[in-house]
């Protein structure tokens, strides 16, 4: 029994309405069950990027399996006269059957990377169309935004903690994509449900404030949740604040959070009291605003984690990943968009990273499937199949692969594609 | 019998961690039943913008009665071991009973504008925190880019197609934002059935692309859809596209479609030519990366609908609107964080709009609830019931109310609060 007919949740109308009257054409004429390639990538990094970061390709294949069209979508389709009876017959019994291949998690990508590729008749797979997209363009923007963090903040931990800057469900999908980019832990309770993500807090200025002083809220976080606790110590005055948790919790406390003001300041003359008052290894943890760069410039400075929001959940500038689906191959046969603007490449590719003997990246080729180009010693295929006939292959790599992946990715960039600043991508795309 | 524990759709999750060591502690030592007012409220307007438009509240609501706490939320709290067993118990019974006031969706804000105020013990009001900013911060954001733009179209209809550029679930929600802010429709189907919209569509280049001609396509679509429809003709050159159009479909096509070039320059061209073809009332739709400063560029051009999709999803350059949720009274003693930064105003508080006798809006006065300024003849107050003990009130504005709300305040906005340049709020807000 499929999961949508159980719990209501299937994915099914989280798309286009063209989608369906294309179908509905297709289906009258024939066209429909012509054998369709269909491919993701992106045109080009957002904000003069360097890199980007593939994530959602694990929450597409449970979306694919969420996609059916129970009485409750098909009534709305009825009602509102989107499709013809024949074509509500076809969705009906619709269960994608194709194959899809595609860049693990945690891979890098870059200009024309052959991201995922989907293969099926064109009523099957026009379907997934806005899903995939609206999956892969949201989790990729996040994680490519998140690596640039987590490279910036060059071991230090960071908590996502932005879900409140977002709608209810990206934040839940950013915590993974953040998480996926080396974040330590998130806010986010649902994603520690669903993605087994590590989830931390303590408290907001608004328990300092309902307490009658800022000791009497410090003697009851501290009596609840132990000394190793993290105390929030700019309700008011930092320095008084510091002074009041560490006679509360003693030279034990775990942490102080400072959440305002120029925090690199603040986290200097916090550190010397704390040190001052016997309080050696008390952590700083500083959060409000930051980004990449605010991360980057606090290097020096003695902050031990870092918590994050608004900027992680918005892509830091780059809220979307601006990835296209585009059908490249119909009955064998490569087409493409020809007019002036937006054109594209046709034809099913696959794509392999070319690497110096020392293992950094030189180059991604992109290359007719089927058609690879000479081998070297170092050059590493980039696709992995990802479903076939409908079902997700065995052993998909986890959450903790695509950690991995990427943390590897990272490192095998040329230095300059680490640069926060505007440039051009980290390695060119060659298409062969 | 509560949706959540039917359906699975539980809210609960849907927030930090800090909410709920917080609530723990607040249990331990009694503070959980003080009385408190929490306010949303955003300190500015994102991006220079001139005004901000409050959505979400409804969504809000329905988020607060899937609030609960059942076996599946209560086991993961319990094995993450977010809070102890006495904690765990209180949140089995939780229902919000308290009471939620603020701005009717489609209403304009003002920096320090009292959005919602939500009122009951700590224990209870804490824990929606995030879910509820979230979910403004979201639509509002949304709404707000939406409005310019809408604003900027001067009348002609826009249709939202972005799904695929922000994540699914947003897809939704964003549809729902650019109705209430003035779109006409949108593609996305999940928002027709949750919401009502009217949704629309026909075909995408991958459509041309699969049939071996243009003129393949076209007539399929034609025979499918009737004349009445929207031909797309930019996928391989415009003019003989529109040639192709016009002869399959007759002078009685509806609509093209130009999704990429200049669309000023090549919807002039479009016009005569399909004038010259006697296609005098096909109608001329353009999309591709536009936003409010591209549809107000084209005001002169010969366009009749716009298409949006990346910039209204993404908030246009505000993907978030920056509400933030205050604990400003406690047992009825106002409280507010006292430090250098990010200071805010204590006290449960009122709205209301100052207007000149012309209808002109002058200012937005925030005034300490039940301490009204002297009321002129031409003020609005701004706040309504929404929520009473945990109930949502009868009579709630509809969807089609907030529009209008919104059309009217828009017009009562002084001239340059529509100009889109960056500048200062359309007027000020004053504390009394």
């Amino acid at each position: 029994m499929a999961p949508a007919e159980l719990t209501g949740t299937s994915t099914a109308l989280l798309t286009d309405h063209y989608e369906l009257t294309m179908l509905g054409s297709a289906l009258t004429d024939g066209t429909g069950d012509r054998d369709c390639v269909f491919e993701v990538f992106a045109r080009r990094l957002p904000n003069g990027r360097r890199y980007g970061v593939v994530a959602g390709t694990a929450r597409v294949l449970d979306a694919i399996a969420d996609f059916r069209f129970t009485d409750a979508e098909l009534t709305q389709l009825e009602q509102t006269a989107v499709v013809d009876s024949d074509t509500l017959s076809w969705l009906a019994d619709y269960r994608f059957t194709g194959d899809i291949d595609g860049y693990p998690e945690g891979e890098l990508y870059f200009p024309g990377s052959p991201i995922l590729t989907v293969r099926g008749t064109f009523a099957e797979a026009v379907l997934l169309e806005t899903l995939l997209l609206s999956i892969l363009n949201h989790d990729s923007a996040i994680a490519s935004a998140a690596a640039r963090m987590s490279s910036a903040a060059a071991g230090r931990p960071i908590i996502e903690m932005g879900g409140r800057r977002t709608h209810e469900m990206s934040a839940v999908a950013a915590a993974r994509a953040a998480y996926l980019a080396g974040f330590a832990t998130t806010s986010n309770l649902e994603a520690g449900r669903r993605y087994g993500i590590p989830t931390r807090g303590t408290t907001a200025h608004a328990f300092v404030l309902l307490h009658d002083s800022e000791e009497a809220a410090f003697r009851a976080q501290v009596a609840k949740m132990g000394a190793d606790t993290t105390l929030l110590v700019d309700t008011y005055d930092i320095t008084k604040g510091i002074e009041t948790a560490v006679r509360v919790a003693g030279p034990e406390l775990g942490a102080i959070r400072i959440d305002s003001g120029d925090v690199g300041v603040l986290a200097r003359k916090a550190r010397e009291q704390l040190d001052a008052l016997g309080a050696k290894d008390t952590r700083i943890m500083v959060s409000g605003d930051l980004d990449e760069h605010a991360i980057a410039a606090l290097r020096a400075e003695p902050v031990d984690a870092y918590g994050v929001g608004t900027s992680v959940v918005t892509g830091s500038g780059a809220p979307t990943a601006g990835m296209v689906y585009k059908l490249v191959e119909v009955n064998g046969r490569p087409v493409a968009k020809r007019s002036e603007h937006k054109a594209s490449r046709g034809g099913r590719k696959s794509a392999l990273r070319r690497h110096k003997p020392t293992g950094t990246a030189l180059e991604e080729v992109v290359y007719p499937t089927g058609k690879p180009p000479e081998r070297g010693e170092h050059d590493r295929e980039l696709m992995i199949p990802l479903m076939r006939s409908g079902q997700p292959v065995d052993d998909l790599p986890t959450l903790e692969d695509g950690r991995q992946r990427l943390r590897r990715g990272l490192v095998s960039l040329p230095w300059e594609g680490l640069k926060l600043s505007h440039g051009e991508p980290a390695i060119p795309t060659t298409f062969s």
